[in-house]
């Protein structure tokens, strides 16, 4: 059965602008299910870029975002919907089809996270990563993560560990690890560290050079922009300023996935290696407790299970939290104008972000609750998914079990719209259906 | 005018208890204001105590919380609040008197912030804090921070770095910075290291060498209680387990401080070194946006300006972001009330944290509103404080710009309460007011 989320004539305030369209043609049908096979669904997002039109506006860039990198990421999109899908096919929950999927995504050497981040001031890299499942409510992160190939395991390996309960001695078991110190309890789970040169790539290396060769060139013609200011004559030079980086764009390609399995229950997670030239130490979303990535099963006051995971600028996310208002709205009746409605006033108009004239992010969000059927024999969900950005662009994938492939999809802002004050948001809807034991 | 708030006969299910008390008799007068003296209030807290009754129950020690001790943290709380208020008095903004309060916490070797913390793992110091501003709504964050006396300073300093704007090339500030990247940039920004051995006080690096001993201790008795378990025999080692801390008791000493100041603005900051014998790298609530402290000026949405300050097992507090849930919940209409329901709701009975047997923190929150008088050279406002907390005790201290000296108290659990389980609820109400410039 499939079903288009019907587009809302939304009457919006200037300068927003809402693109509402169907997902790509989608089927998701129940015989599977009738088959005996697990069913379950996943949705990734990988790419979210902007093109700088001015240097004073913002330096995220690792790279351009050009057709073939588009094409990277639409790969490095279904691969990671198939790798989720395979796992949830041989019976495993969604916290580690989630997990399945951000390996396959932190792997691609285009995407910012795990191997081929962006690097930082010092040249090094460090990631941000978390995952938290809905069934237990447990999370886990790591930040500022260097030397580990796949954050997001560290991540996992932490939440799994916390479950356990009570360490030695009744001392409570982290939730959140960072530097050394994560890296340390990484190897000390059994989890390999990856060389310095292996995590850098080819791409992430010239970016970092180009970078910073724009950084210091920036940094000369504002010095001179600031003295000719002082001497009170006209500014030539913000003319020169502006060209600095006019012709470049910037991306920021953290990748997160979400997943229902077969029991209903819901998982997300994020990972990312931060902005190009950081400050060493410095924490994102990816990392931060309902800011990267949120999921949450139903319950006696949630009607519907939600999962979200986000992407953009980290501190933006942060401060509006992005990630647990998306999932709190979506428990009101219409999920797309709920969605459209958070990042309007709670995300590009949020209070917290008053001083900020570009408002960087996005976002893959889905909510489920069980559906009737015919058969007894069957558990049905009502999966409706939706992304939304403020960004140029952004990449996703998704699938079901019960599909073939992945499909892939680059969305983008209508023509004309400003980045970071106008908005996107796209979806479907699916319905799932699993035997019951 | 003094008004204390009613105790309301609330009516609760086991096992929670609630203690509505006024707090001791306080005066705040508006007299002052009308000899053109700035006003502005503050509260702290700088101990959160339990006692362990069972060695799989927490494991956080830094001390025995006796008499002595609670004398000192006493003596930190009025340090601290009459800090804030000369700040205040001087004319500084609540964002600086905060500040102010939490050094002069830190400072004290007795309390679990900066000099004196506890010791992780590895025998190092490594310490949280946050900082909020109810005007600006900007937060700045350090965690695992290691070799900086102050913490509160540098995330006071990230803060407002970031409300200067971009950084070169337009890069983003950054609002959170861990481990050695934190500690780099505070000495970048001016802010001296201190020697780790300067750091540790004899009364922390005895604290370590006692928990160390009780947790080679621990492990060694829980891995012979499973061997004897997997043999089948009758658990006698479970009695020698639960004498190991026995007779110890736990501290969770984090220090906070919310103030107002004479224009209304609320600020937020809280400073910790973690739970004892943590893992290096392990962030507490302290450095978490949301979780550690909470302050938001009243606005369109908000009639109240909130100020939130937390402190406990940051793990809990993190899970469930008491923070801000106090924050949202001291809008409705009765704040005693309000906080109450919170602590019941959403901490103690929490579905974040349905696997914890024990749920421990305490807060500290203050809420203000303009209030009409009598002369239109004055603007008034009516400050509710209240601090509430499951751990068996919380030492509170609190002073408003007209008062002689700071009044502080610990408040306790009544006789028979469980800590983890109940809950005590206490405070006041003054007003305030301040000559119109």
């Amino acid at each position: 059965m499939e079903k288009r989320i019907d587009a809302p004539e939304v009457q919006q305030p200037p300068p927003f602008q809402s693109v509402a369209a169907s997902a790509e043609d989608k089927e998701c049908e129940t015989d599977t299910a009738k088959n005996g096979k697990a069913v379950g669904f996943v949705l990734v997002h990988a790419g979210n870029c902007i093109t700088i039109k001015q240097i004073f506006f913002i330096f995220l860039g690792a790279g351009y975002h050009s057709e073939s990198k588009a094409k990277e990421y639409k790969h490095a999109c279904k691969r990671a919907c198939q790798k989720a899908i395979e796992k949830l096919k041989s019976g495993a929950l969604a916290i580690d089809a989630v997990t399945a999927a951000l390996v396959e995504l932190e792997d691609s050497p285009f995407t910012n996270a795990g191997m081929g981040s962006n690097l930082n001031l010092s040249g090094e890299i460090e990631c941000d990563a978390s995952i938290m499942e809905g069934k237990s409510l447990h999370f886990g992160a790591v930040g500022a993560l260097g030397g580990i190939k796949n954050p997001v395991l560290v991540a996992n390996r932490l939440l799994s560990e916390a479950q356990k309960g009570k360490l030695s001695a009744g001392r409570i078991p982290p939730c959140f690890l960072v530097g050394r110190g994560a890296h340390q309890w990484a190897l000390d789970h059994g989890i390999p560290p990856c060389p310095s040169d292996k995590m850098a790539t080819k791409f992430s290396l010239s970016a970092y050079k180009r970078n910073k060769r724009k950084m210091e060139l920036a940094e000369k013609v504002e010095t001179e922009f600031i003295q000719t200011k002082r001497r009170r004559q006209s500014s030539e030079n913000v003319s020169n300023l502006s060209t600095v980086a006019e012709n470049d764009s910037g991306s920021l390609d953290t990748v997160g996935a979400i997943v229902i399995d077969h029991e209903g229950n819901v998982a997300a997670a994020v990972s990312s290696g931060g902005l190009a030239m950081k400050h060493p130490g410095r924490i994102g979303q990816a990392a931060h407790y309902g800011c990267g990535c949120w999921a949450e099963n139903s319950g006696n006051l949630n009607p519907y299970s939600t999962a979200v995971s986000t992407s953009g600028c980290g501190e933006h996310l942060v401060r509006t939290m992005l990630a647990r208002e998306c999932s709190i709205a979506l428990q009101s009746e219409d999920a797309h104008h709920a969605l459209l409605e958070t990042m309007q006033n709670k995300f590009i108009s949020s209070p917290f972000l008053a001083s900020e004239d570009c408002v960087l992010g996005g976002v893959i969000v889905l909510r489920c609750c069980r559906c009737t059927v015919e058969s007894q024999d069957i558990q049905a969900f009502l999966v409706e998914f939706l992304w939304s950005h403020t960004t140029e662009s952004m990449c996703v994938g998704y699938m079901s079990a019960q599909d073939g492939k992945a499909k892939t999809h680059i969305s983008r802002l209508p023509p004309g719209a400003v980045a970071g004050q106008s908005l996107a948001i796209e979806g479907g809807v699916c319905r799932l259906g699993s035997p019951i034991n």
